[in-house]
């Protein structure tokens, strides 16, 4: 049996607030900091390592976190999640996302089947689907070969899929699997259709329209658009769609749609991308092969998180210290920030993940926790950062925690020589830099060219951005994420809070409104 | 004669710490919300408006506010600035990027030249440049007309124009004057270039090369990267590039270009979206009427921001309230939220704009401040962020200050009827609850699914995204930070913060490094 409770009431916490704090600047100054830099180092998967060196902790901190973990039953919570305990209280549900990549525990049956066969099943069934489109065995109603394939979803039927198409676009056309250019259609806003559409070939276009529910209503407008378009193409739209869904979906059984795949309420939309949300999408983009290459790397991540030795489990000691980072050295945001073009939009997909799972007031029993819980989380691709908000992160009046993420190697394999280095060799001599400016900073007389220092950050570093080490990145925040829900205690896999936006805009719709709202509806001409 | 104190120094600002709070659930419900929906709004530029109904503020705290704008001088201090006082101090500069766009004051002489005389000539030097390109005088070395433009910057070279172009590219494909395909290059990640370059037909390609000191090491990269893709294709590098850069730069007199355009020190690199940094690439892209149009717009808001009456200044008193949030409130983060796909990278330029101006620790005499500066900056178009981070904003356990844009057209004209209403009406729709929902919340047993409202936030609406509105929209945001600086007596137009990270990074490419840099190099494989 497993206990939750609140982590203030929690005795390591208790004590983990009276260790002292540590110096940064000073610890991470000369051979110590070098020593550090060996030491505060978790090996990941695929070659990875999480590099904890420039975080504000020492061993004093982190037996402290140890005893925390304990305490927090977190490597025993995470059994009870892939067990197939009902994690998910508010909305009654198992959280199976895990099991999309592989079985860490025991079989789980739930809806009559055994889950970990239904996920598999509707990969392979979606392998055999893209092979075949790539094979020109499923074409267009002309017997022509699609050319492309645009994923109509929003938030996590988006930013997940999308995140991960942008990361790895180019190393596929690199290394010869480049199937098809993938576009996305999220926004309600009828330019961003109107813009995609304009943009591609829609007789050589396949559709994946994506809701779990399937009455998104941003999707089912936006599916309405491009059917719309297909139309006014002469074109049958039923044989230009798929979708992905829930087996119990208006839309898993329509004529509307030439295939359906599936996942289930044990998927959250955020955790989507290893499932058939990320998978119809990326398998038809960069084939099959690609996509379960990425599920591997991600379940290798899975299993180290497993581990109940915080100093071998990169998630849980990454979760530890950013709720130290959070709740006893008050930090109120955290930015993640990339050295790889690749993974532009991999911190808005973490945005999602961290902010929707974690930023909750109640706990897993409803009751109001006395704490903070989810930070802010942002961040843009180095060196870009480094050109923009930087500024504030050296010498801003509040710390702000950094995850950096790094790459020895580039996708493309195309580089130049300037003032004696390669671009590449500047990337990472830039990340370098910046974690041992914000640990130690810079004393100067003037003080506007002064640096305190003090900044903590960490580093993922790996060879270089391919299926399997972006599979293992994405399995470790998505569980980073997890522990800290543990942690804080809250339900990390609901979303209670936006729903009260989409009752007020159908009101809005149906002219049900009355002060504000109402003046604000004329205002905007509605 | 202007004097600086800082703001904790201002009796107006103890008087400001000591109003009441006010409840906006209260304030904001029936008859009372709906007249402060009609009252708090102030006329912008170009037909917008800025409505801070649902910003924690009523007349005591407005009054409070109006003492702190005429204690701290504010009006007086942006007289200064536009008449050609030297507010960069720091770098002792002037401060001159509304000149680009009109001549709010008197005429001011640097480097021996009437400063606006110099813009606009420099403005007219780049339309001329363009329309010969356009009508195909100036061509590639095959006498073929150009059919892209590439932006090779970073930072305020890169952020600001890039958004600029998004904003405006379908609305120039509606409205006939879109001239050709913008692409950038920033990163000095190789696989950016390689990217792009792989994306475009370089032999009808022309590239920008933006560096106001001709020296920035990621720009230089990326301009050697692509000269040897001009070089492998048979080009004629300097037939196919323009620079961007102060008269005195190397890049400013080099035969390697085929025109160079002018900026000079009085434009910070974050507030150079109106000079020849956004006015080359947009003037190519769409034509210089359109880039015209959109200095109209800045330069019309820029009169407004003149007013020493804070009610009629939204540039002030958005400011105001923005330091009341941070400072008195206590509120360390800040979200911009845009319902406008048109405007999707809007955010990221605040982000710097906002951050590296005002992300600071000392005054503008060199003393450390006791009181928080600029705060963390965030942002995604709406209905997306909705579905990403909006749980947080809802029911996390910090309240962050929220701005939104809206209007009441979409750019492209195309939209489809669903459930009654069209997209655009469900965008607006959205927007108008969000407001509601956050300020008032619901109150609801269920602690998982109650919102206790009370967040705060502004809403700036106007008919739909034209150049004229964007120019508006981008002064309101520069001007804003502007007033924030003069509040925070911090100097916004320098970026000492950056300069660390950069010396670093120079010694590890040098292999001069020890201690922690020099592990951190070695795991990087530098």
């Amino acid at each position: 049996m497993i206990t939750w409770k609140n982590l203030d009431k929690l005795t390591s916490y208790q004590e983990l607030t009276k260790t002292d704090r540590v110096d940064l600047t000073k610890v991470m100054t000369g051979e110590n900091g070098a020593d550090r830099v060996k030491n505060y180092s978790v090996p990941m998967a695929d070659g990875l390592v999480y590099n904890y060196a420039a975080k504000q902790v020492d061993e004093n901190v982190l037996e402290a976190l140890e005893k925390l973990a304990g305490e927090a039953e977190l490597a025993k919570k995470f059994e009870a999640l892939y067990n197939g305990e009902v994690i998910n209280t508010g909305e009654n549900r198992l959280v199976l996302h895990h099991m999309t990549r592989g079985q860490l525990g025991e079989a789980v049956t739930a809806d009559g089947v055994d889950k970990r066969t239904f996920y598999v099943e509707q990969q392979q069934r979606i392998a055999d689907f893209a092979n075949k489109v790539h094979a020109g065995e499923i074409t267009n109603a002309a017997g022509e070969k699609f050319t492309t394939v645009v994923q109509i979803g929003i938030g996590g039927s988006d930013l997940g899929p999308r995140a991960m198409y942008l990361a790895l676009e180019n190393w596929a056309k690199k290394n010869g699997t480049f199937k098809m250019e993938a576009k996305f259609i999220s926004n309600v806003d009828p330019d961003d259709a109107a813009a995609v559409l304009d943009s591609i070939d829609v007789a050589h276009s396949i559709f994946v329209l994506v809701s779990k529910s399937g009455t998104t209503l941003e999707t089912l407008t936006n599916e309405s658009f491009v059917k719309d378009a297909l139309k006014n193409a002469g074109l049958d739209a039923s044989k230009h769609m798929i979708a992905v869904t829930s087996e119990t979906s208006p839309l898993a059984k329509s004529d509307d749609y030439l295939a359906a795949f599936f996942m289930d309420d044990y998927i959250g939309g955020r955790f989507s991308s290893t499932s058939a949300v990320g998978g119809a999408v990326l398998s038809l983009a960069f084939g099959p092969e690609v996509f379960a290459q990425f599920l591997d790397g991600a379940a290798e991540e899975d299993k180290l998180s497993m581990n109940a030795d915080v100093r071998k489990n990169p998630e849980m000691l990454d979760a530890l210290i950013g709720v130290y980072e959070r709740n006893v050295l008050g930090y109120p945001s955290t930015a993640v920030l990339p050295y790889s073009q690749a993974l532009s939009r991999f911190p808005a997909h973490l945005q999602q993940l961290d902010m929707e799972s974690n930023g909750k007031s109640v706990n897993r029993f409803g009751e109001p926790v006395d704490y903070p819980t989810g930070p802010v989380i942002f961040g843009e691709p180095g060196t870009n950062g480094q050109h923009s908000f930087y500024q504030l992160l050296h010498q801003g009046t509040d710390i702000v925690p950094l995850q950096f993420v790094g790459f020895k190697n580039n996708q493309m394999g195309v580089d130049v020589v300037i003032q004696d280095s390669t671009s590449q060799q500047k990337l990472c001599a830039n990340v370098a830099a910046q974690i041992v400016a914000f640990a130690c900073g810079k004393a100067d007389e003037n003080r506007n060219k002064n640096f305190e220092g003090g900044r903590p950050s960490s580093i993922i570093i790996g060879e270089s951005v391919s299926p399997k080490t972006l599979g293992a990145l994405l399995a470790h925040f998505e569980n980073k994420i997890m522990f800290q829900g543990f942690l804080w205690t809250v339900n990390s896999f609901d979303q209670e809070g936006v729903q009260l936006g989409k009752v007020l805009a159908k009101r809005v719709l149906a002219h049900e409104t009355d002060g504000a709202l109402k003046v604000f509806s004329d205002l905007l001409n509605i």
